[in-house]
């Protein structure tokens, strides 16, 4: 049983309804959370025998309003669909919880529900992005817009972590995303995190350049939640933005034009690569229980993704194996990282 | 005269030593600064009567170690190509500096040599990006990993400035880089500057996430030197990966291929939008004379590009009217500033 948070996103509850029904035919039991005056007609709408599929429908009455602040209001708010999904997952009423609302908000909604893993600071998003030779794992890609050095030590032990149960990789080379590849290069967080990772037995390949993301020198790539965060939405962005030129292009040529429309299936495999739509989401590591975070722009397609990926979470028992490893890291790594003295977070040279 | 460091970036001397021989030829006057022993037989190999160009060669002994921080050492070491090209410029020998070395040792030796703009806390590195609609101006590109939101306030002044300069817009559109377009979105970094920003009387359109830069919805987009990097190099990559993608499924199809081989012009000029080899580098912004500054992994044609670029801005006399109307508006924005109370740089909600 899945539990869906049908309010969250920008096109919710809409395209959040449409993807859960279409998770719900293909048999995946749900539970969705959300406003039932609206939930409803939109089901009917949708799907007028919605009843014979395995979907509960759960009400919550609170709405978080689109110009407050969506975490303070979750730490307010205690009847929103974040909330009460999530406390249905704590029960174990249902088993993984998906979301394509705020995703700082169902950080610190998870953190206070389900709570984290014993020793982990900050939870973090994370998530495969493509590579040329295959794909590396990255982290975090928003729930932590500010980091201090140790969460990125956590961060890329939890990579570390999630890359060997699900890649079956022996040793994850483990690289931290920076201004440039020589080790002096950085904010002083990424020096200071460079200094901490450094004295960990992890396979630590350095700092590595947003543009060499894509060369295969690592399986992991640790950056806090803001700069991951743009770092993803830049890469989708340029995808689609180098698609359109190409349209933009071809169109002054009708021979430019034939060609691209010939060579159409290909494009779309590309675009596939870097749509997000298709990835179904990412990962909240370092929390008790699988919760599964999809882009706020999410369309129904990507939610149906995103529930398919939580289901498979479930089945294959990731979560249980993956903390129970994090916890003996986290524990090992912070006698390590205790001896080393880090630099003032506003340390410059003097002009 | 453009003063040229030849000792800079991932492929000096080789690279910038024909990257000059290239703009010289094409009439450009050059003041190369260099390591001598190193820098004449290259001349020499590449061009060996480069003696009847406009070269002149001014031998600097000091060599920044690859293992140490480059900003120490421009600090330490005068005799370097950075500062002597540098002085040059200020002596009124030159009128412009090229270098693609580090951005950060650049940036401290142009603060030490030929000063800042008056008022000026930090220059900043900024650039045109390609949109779909044509084309915004973002900064900073990577001088200033480590920045307070006054920085991006004035960062905010300089893109506006120099974009109603170059591109004659009356009123550029000023956008700041997000995690998220909804104004309680950011790093506390993006979210005080955001309150600053917003007193200013500059057009300020709000937070703007990575994946819309090309929309066309701003002019200016403002960052840190650490986040602007990441996102300079996160598009650059992309961009090849999308390319190399193509070529890879081109390649399991013979009549894929023959199609991206017809439709190669398309792609190249999709490229070249992106190819910093082609844009020739980035100004520094807030400093007294112009300095250009070339990517670090520059090949010889970026380097003339860079070369080119420079010439362009002494011919046109861009930097004394943008430092003019900067200093004007620093002054003026300096008032309305100091009024905003900023929240303290590590607040967070508590979990």
């Amino acid at each position: 049983m899945i539990a869906v948070d049908v309010m969250g996103g920008d096109y919710a509850p809409q395209e959040a309804v449409q993807g859960a029904l279409a998770a719900a035919q293909k048999g995946v039991p749900l539970i969705l959370f959300g406003n039932q005056d609206k939930v409803m007609p939109l089901l009917a709408h949708y799907y007028p025998r919605w009843r014979s599929l395995p979907i509960e429908l759960v009400h919550c009455a609170d709405v978080i309003d689109m110009d407050e602040d969506p975490v303070r209001g979750i730490l307010r708010k205690k009847d929103s669909s974040i909330v009460r999904a999530l406390q249905a997952v704590q029960s174990g009423k249902a088993q993984a919880f998906v979301s394509a609302g705020n995703s700082g908000a169902v950080m610190a909604a998870a953190t206070i529900v389900v709570g984290r893993v014993p020793g982990v600071i900050r939870p973090a998003i994370g998530s495969f992005l493509p590579t040329t030779t295959g794909s590396l794992f990255c982290l975090d890609l928003g729930a932590n817009p500010d980091c201090k050095p140790e969460y990125l030590v956590q961060f890329a032990y939890m990579g570390y972590a999630y890359v060997r149960l699900i890649k079956h990789i022996a040793q994850p080379r483990v690289a931290l995303l920076s201004n440039g590849h020589e080790s002096y290069k950085g904010s002083m967080l990424v020096k200071n995190a460079f200094d901490l990772i450094s004295k960990t037995d992890l396979e630590f390949v350095g700092n590595i350049e947003a543009r060499d993301i894509f060369s295969g020198h690592a399986d992991v790539v640790v950056t806090d939640g803001f700069t991951g965060n743009v770092l993803l939405k830049g890469i989708q962005g340029t995808a689609k933005a180098v698609m359109d030129w190409m349209k933009d292009e071809a169109s002054r040529s009708l021979i430019l034009k034939i060609l691209l429309g010939l060579a159409y299936p290909l494009l779309r495999r590309v675009k596939n690569k870097v749509d997000y739509a298709r990835t179904g989401g990412a990962l909240l590591l370092g929390v008790n229980k699988p919760v599964v975070i999809a882009h706020g722009s999410s369309k129904s397609c990507a939610i149906t993704q995103a529930i398919f990926f939580a289901q498979k979470t479930v089945d294959q028992k990731i979560m249980p194996t993956f903390n129970e490893t994090l916890q003996v890291l986290l524990e090992k790594g912070k006698t390590t990282i205790k001896t080393v003295k880090l630099q003032p977070a506003m340390k410059q040279v003097q002009l």
